[in-house]
């Protein structure tokens, strides 16, 4: 059903370019399941690099924010957008993190309560209050 | 700018029941600052009540996620949804709950990330890999 | 703050394509005022003859919906797609077509409503009963 | 597919605080049916009594907004929001409440028209009109 | 799995007006293949006319943009919109348009990139610069 | 009005790492002029050169779309996002690029059309026609 083909692992390994990321791919997760989106993306290797070298970096690399939190941000954009696959891929790589069912029960809270509160605000137009602009 | 008229603190001390749900939000929250979208909302009374009540049962009652995380997840979907009022209030919001400059940057890094993944993946109509799917 | 100028009704009559379009939204309506929307699009003839020409088949003339309720799902949509100029100027419209606070608060409800049970429904990826769909 | 379980009427009856919702559902709208939003809902128990407990109030109970006319905002919302699953629901819901097949082609007509123009006014940044703002 | 009944080609054939439209279509498009959008669209007359009135005005009649770029923007605007049909259909068009598979993967790159710079922008809620003002 | 201070020049100049990235902006668009969008970035290191790398990659090197197309799916992108800066930038870079009054126009219509068929398109739920379908 993707606009594109998704590659095959007999074909990702004839083409080194290629390979090359998904071996670190790989070995970075620490797992051999390469998930579909790194399968489409491999037909157009700029854009493949290029958006791997970013995940690894925001997603991946230790920062102040931990592992789990992002991907708790990530589900919340992936719902607003409605994107499908990465409500699914997200939903996973979070539980696949350790997820509780208690906070993801919390997450959904959040999601639904935001979702309402912003329409709101923007149907009412509310202008910012002036003790919330950065000076 | 708003499309209904803000409240001011005599008009909600002249209503009980618009008094009630201020002096609660004060007091749960321990600040006398009550920011405009409360105010525009006391225009309607049951909407009001049933939005602060769902607001502190999700965002400041004690649960499984830290309110530091339920702010950044807010700011998250109110950016995906442009509401420029709803970022202001929840990055005031997530600075007064102790958000530092460094994870403040990698929460731009993700919301960027997962918006530009989310579009990839939408552009390509990647099908759900049968490992994400909740058996 | 438009990224064309707006035209001035002096310049609209200087120019009979777009003067005629302007009479029409004035007889049409039976009001002389005419709001920005149309000064923008006066910068594309052709854009602007046949948008006045679809919003009066679709908005204004009668139908099995009444003008109110047209309305009212012009708001709901603005919202959602965060159009700052269309949400004032369709709840003017509203509000000009007899919209009570009560009906408003209501509105507002469900708008608060259905965004917060789409979002819950998407981040579950909620499978359509086969009871809705249809035969 | 969903990101949980859906919840069989025999898990339900299984669980008192899960069985008193979907009761209250059933009565509420005297049918059998009980749709799987909220058989995904019973997974979060808060979630759900809180979110049947807001529908109901704003969806159900008499007020100023009749009970079709709020399922073509709740339409109109959903395909803003690309909800696949509101979508069906909702148009199921709106054609049980007597949605005749003019009204629903008016009702995408004006879906269809509302998109254009927000995204024109969008586009063309146009400012709001003095006449528009509440004093 | 679509809201309504998708008009076969003897059912068209039974109907004049709808048959007049689709004989358009086919004569417009040197085919015989019209896709699913005109054979649900075909159950609202007017707004099946209308549609196809401006889509052939704005898509197919030449103008100062090239029909390939026409499309690239359409895919671009329903990606973002999530619209899973729109995706597929004009993903197809643009390639029966001539995209090359590098017009397609630097497409994709656009599409990424101001998807991410889109939410960096509104996070941030930075201000439009003075010399970005039309005078 | 953004929600982190915009880096002056001096502030720039004082900077070595913030220094290199602006030098490498004025030499690569040659010009003096530095937009609000960058000075904003200014404050997280990481995601200025992260972002002004790809954008120089994707916007500015030659490939297989022109410059000017770029920009018009950008502005489409800008315009479903509702990203007020976003549009107004794009728009004047398009300008700068040759954009005449003439394309501007059709890319008004194109938007407008496709954000009003996707509408349509999803409110139908229309099944994807197995002729899109990549094989």
């Amino acid at each position: 059903m993707s606009t594109v083909k998704l590659w095959t692992d007999a074909e990702v390994s004839a083409d080194p370019r290629i390979k090359a990321v998904f071996d670190d791919i790989r070995a970075t997760r620490k797992s051999d399941f390469v998930n579909n989106f790194w399968r489409a993306l491999a037909n157009q290797p700029d854009l493949l690099e290029r958006t791997w070298s970013s995940i690894k970096q925001v997603m991946i690399e230790p920062g102040a924010l931990d592992p789990l939190t992002k991907e708790l941000i990530y589900i919340a954009i992936s719902v607003t957008n409605s994107c499908s696959y990465c409500i699914h891929s997200h939903t996973a790589a979070a539980r696949a993190k350790g997820l509780t069912d208690q906070q993801y029960a919390e997450l959904l809270a959040v999601i639904g309560m935001a979702s309402e509160t912003n329409a709101l605000a923007t149907a009412l137009q509310i202008p910012v209050d002036p003790e919330f602009i950065v000076k």
